[in-house]
C-alpha cells in the first residue's frame, strides 16, 4: 500500500541542502510530492516534504539517512492521510442562525407544531418543510470495506463519512453514515425499513455478496423510495460508460459482441445485469461460486469456465481481486479488456495489448464516485421511488458522451459532468414517471 | 394556537398610514410584533407587517378590512413560521474542501483504507478520525410528539430537525434525526441497538409513557453509549433547576419539604426519579394509571389521591396537559406551584398566589433545551458511556445557579450558561469516570 507522509526538515538556508535532501529521498525509493518552506529560522529554514513511498519500506530508516547529511535534521512528520481524517469529515448544522428567542419559538416549540400538524394533514409537505428529499443514508455492516473484507461497521465508518462528504461537495446532499452491527439479512432488512422514513432515499455501501443482493432487492420492494446498492450498480454503471467509449474508439458496437464477465461478486453481477438491461444480447461469466452461476444465469447470462469466457467474449471486464489472473496466452486478438482489480489488475494492459488486445486498462479508469452523486440528486430531484435501469444507463451514456480526449470517462471531481449526470437522470426519471401515470 | 403571520401592505409614503393600519390590526384582536419598509414605489411604499393572532381570527378577515382603508391595500401574505422551515433547517456539510484529485484520494479511496484499518486495529481511534463523538441520534416513533400526541414520525421531523439545529447552534453537535416505523418497545430496543454504532449518544423523543421507560431502561442496559430521553429527564433537570430557584427565594430547604407531583407521565416521572436522588426524602404523586403509581413506588415515592397531594406537598409541580386541573380551594397557604402544562396551565399562578401560594408559575419558563445540549456536550467530551444522576443534578445546580434577577433559570439562548452546563456535566462526568477505576 502507498502511504503519503510529511516530513518536517530543517537544514541551512543556502543553496543545494533540499537537492540532497531530495536525492537520499530517490535513492531510498520514495517519491516527493511536494516541498514547502514554512518556517525561516535564524540561519535555517524549516521544509514540510511531503513523500509518498511503498509500505514496504520503514519512514524511520529514511529519517536515520536524512539526518546523516550535513546540518540537515528530521524535526518532526506527520500523516496527511490521517490529519485529512482527524474529528471526521463531515458534520450536521443548521441552516438557519438560531440568535433571537423570536427565531427560537419559530423554529422549535411552539412554532413547529404548527408546521408537524401541516405534515400530518398532508404527509407530502414533509418534502417541503424538512431537509427529508435531500437526505441519503448511507448504510454499511461492514463486511465488505473496500478491498478490505469484513471489517466490521464501525472500522468502515471513514468510508461511509467520504461519501458523505463527497455527497454534500458536490451535489448538496446531505449524507447519514448508518452502522448496523448486524449480519443476518432478514433482520438487516427489518431495520433498514423501520429507520426508512428518516430519509430520502437509501445508499448500500460495502455489504458483502451475496448477502447484498437479498437485502437490495427485499428492500426495494419494501421501501417506497430510491434503494441503491453502490457496489453493484456504482462500478456497473461507470464500467458501461468506459466501455461504451471505448468500443466506440476501436469502433465496434457493444449490443452486438459477446461479453465476458471475470467474477460474478457484487461489482460483477451488477455489470452483467445492467449490460443485459442495456441490450447487450451475449453475456457470458465465470465464478466459482455454484449460487453465483446460478444467478447469472436467472438474469438471462450464461455461466463458463474462466478458460471458456476468455475463448468467446470478445469484450472482457474482470473484478475478481485476484492480481494476474487472467494469463498472456488466455489473451484474444482483438479483446477489449478490463482488468479492474486494485491496485493490482487480473493483467497489466501493456501485457493485454502485447498479447493481441485492442484495447486494455485497469481499475484505475473506473472511480464509482462518478456515478452516485448524480444519480441520487436527480432521482430526488424527481422525487421517483424507484431507480430504473433506464436512469442507470442514462448515467453511463452522459459520462460516455463527456469523457474528452480519448479518455473513458471525465475526470472525477469534474462538475460539470456531476451535474449533467444528475440532469440526464431528472430527465429519464420524470419520463417514467409520466409513463406511469 | 397562536400564529404569526407577515402581510404585505402597499399604502402612501405619507404620514398617518401605517398608524392607521395598526389600528385596525390592533382593533381585529392582533398584536404587531414588527413594522418594515421593504420596498419603495413611485409614491407608495411596501411595507411588512408581522402579526401574531389567535387561530380562532380570520387573517382574511382582517386583510379585508385593512383593503377598505383609503389607498392601502393588502398584496400578498406569508407564514413566517413557515417561511423558516422551508427545506428544512438542518443540512450535512462536508469539513473540507474537496477540490483536488490529492485531497480526493486522501479523503476517499485509496487513502481512506488505511485510516479504515487504523480503526480496525485500534478501535479508539473511531473518535479520532471521524465525527462519531460529535453525533447524536435524535429518535422518535413519532407517538407523544410536543403535546399533540401520536401523529406519526414523519409528521415529528420538523420537532427532530429542530433539535439537531439546536444542538449545532448552540454546542457545535451533530444531530441526526431518526424516525422508526415501529410500535412495540422490544422492536424499537432491537433497531436503535442495531443503529448505535453510528452514533456517539442517542436521544430519545417523544416517545409515549409506558413504552418509553422500558425502551430508555433496556438501551442503558444494552448500548455502551449515552442514552437519554429527554421528556423524562431534560423537562426533569430545568424543573429542579427552577425549584432550587424558588426554594432558594422562598427561603425553604428543597430536601425537607413534602414534594408532589400531579401526571405521572414522561416528564412527571422522570421529576419524581431526579428529585429522589438529588435527597427530597418525601415525594408524593398522582396518575389515573395504576402502572403509573406502581413505578412512583418502585422509585420511592408514594401514590395518592390529587386532593391528598395538595393537601400534603409543600412544592408541587403538574404535568397533566389538563387545563385548569388544580382548583382554587385546593391551593394551601405557603405552596409552591408550577403548574406546566402548555399553552394552559393546571392553574394560573396569578390564582394560585391569590390562594395563599408563597410561588407559583408555569411552563413558559421551563424550557428544556436548557439542558440536553450542554449535557450531551459535556457528557460527549468526557467520553463516559452513562448519563449519571450526578451529571442530571450538576445540570441543574449549574442553571440554578445562573438565574439571575429573580428568574428561575437562564435565557433559553444564552450561550454563557449552555457552556457553563456542559462544563458542569464535564467535570462530573470526569469525576465518576475516576471512580470507577
Amino acid at each position: 500500500m502507498r502511504i503519503v507522509e510529511i516530513l518536517l526538515v530543517e537544514a541551512p538556508h543556502k543553496p543545494g541542502y533540499m537537492a540532497k535532501v531530495l536525492g537520499v529521498i530517490g535513492e531510498f525509493g520514495a517519491t516527493v510530492e511536494g516541498l514547502n518552506a514554512v518556517r525561516r529560522l535564524d540561519k535555517d529554514t524549516i521544509w514540510e516534504v511531503t513523500v509518498e513511498y511503498d509500505d514496504s519500506l520503514s519512514i524511520e530508516e529514511l529519517s536515520e539517512q536524512i539526518n546523516l547529511l550535513p546540518d540537515t535534521f528530521i524535526t518532526g512528520k506527520s500523516d496527511r492521510v490521517f490529519n485529512r481524517h482527524k474529528q471526521g469529515k463531515i458534520k450536521t448544522v443548521s441552516t438557519i442562525t438560531i440568535d433571537s428567542l423570536e427565531i427560537l419559538r419559530d423554529v422549535y416549540t411552539p412554532g413547529v407544531a404548527r408546521v408537524c400538524q401541516a405534515i400530518q394533514q398532508t404527509p407530502s409537505k414533509i418534502k417541503d418543510f424538512t431537509n427529508l428529499q435531500n437526505t441519503v443514508a448511507i448504510v454499511t455492516n461492514g463486511t465488505a470495506i473496500l478491498g478490505l473484507g469484513d471489517i466490521g461497521p464501525e472500522a468502515g465508518l471513514p468510508v461511509m463519512e467520504g461519501k458523505a462528504a463527497i455527497l454534500a461537495e458536490i451535489v448538496g446532499l446531505s449524507g447519514v453514515p448508518i452502522l448496523l452491527k448486524e449480519k443476518d439479512p432478514l433482520k438487516i432488512i427489518e431495520i433498514v425499513e423501520a429507520i426508512s422514513p428518516s430519509f430520502g432515499a437509501i445508499l448500500l455501501e460495502d455489504i458483502k455478496a451475496p448477502e447484498c443482493f437479498t437485502i437490495e432487492d427485499e428492500l426495494i420492494e419494501r421501501v417506497n423510495k430510491p434503494v441503491f446498492h453502490d457496489d453493484q450498480h456504482g462500478t456497473a454503471m461507470v464500467v458501461l460508460a468506459a466501455l461504451l467509449s471505448a468500443t466506440r474508439q476501436a469502433r465496434v458496437n457493444l449490443k452486438d459482441r459477446v461479453f465476458g464477465q471475470i467474477g460474478l461478486g457484487a461489482a460483477g453481477m451488477g455489470i452483467c445485469s445492467l449490460l443485459i438491461e442495456y441490450g447487450v444480447k451475449d453475456v457470458v461469466g465465470c465464478d466459482l461460486s455454484i449460487d453465483a452461476q446460478k444467478k447469472l444465469r436467472s438474469l438471462g447470462g450464461k455461466p463458463l469456465s474462466l478458460d471458456e469466457v476468455m475463448a468467446t467474449a470478445d469484450v472482457v471486464v474482470a473484478t475478481t481481486g485476484v492480481r494476474g489472473l487472467i494469463k498472456p496466452e488466455m489473451v484474444r486478438e482483438g479483446q477489449i479488456i478490463m482488468a479492474l482489480t486494485n491496485p493490482d489488475p487480473e493483467i497489466e494492459p501493456s501485457v493485454a495489448l502485447e498479447n493481441g488486445a485492442l484495447f486494455a486498462t485497469c481499475g484505475k479508469v473506473v472511480n464509482n464516485m462518478l456515478a452516485f452523486p448524480g444519480l441520487f440528486k436527480g432521482t430526488l430531484d424527481a422525487d421517483v421511488t424507484k431507480i430504473t435501469h433506464q436512469m442507470k444507463i442514462a448515467v453511463s451514456e452522459t459520462l460516455s458522451a463527456l469523457a474528452k480526449n480519448g479518455a473513458l470517462v471525465p475526470a472525477s471531481l469534474d462538475r460539470d459532468a456531476h451535474n449533467k449526470v444528475a440532469e440526464a437522470v431528472y430527465k429519464a426519471a420524470i419520463k417514467q414517471k409520466n409513463e406511469y401515470l
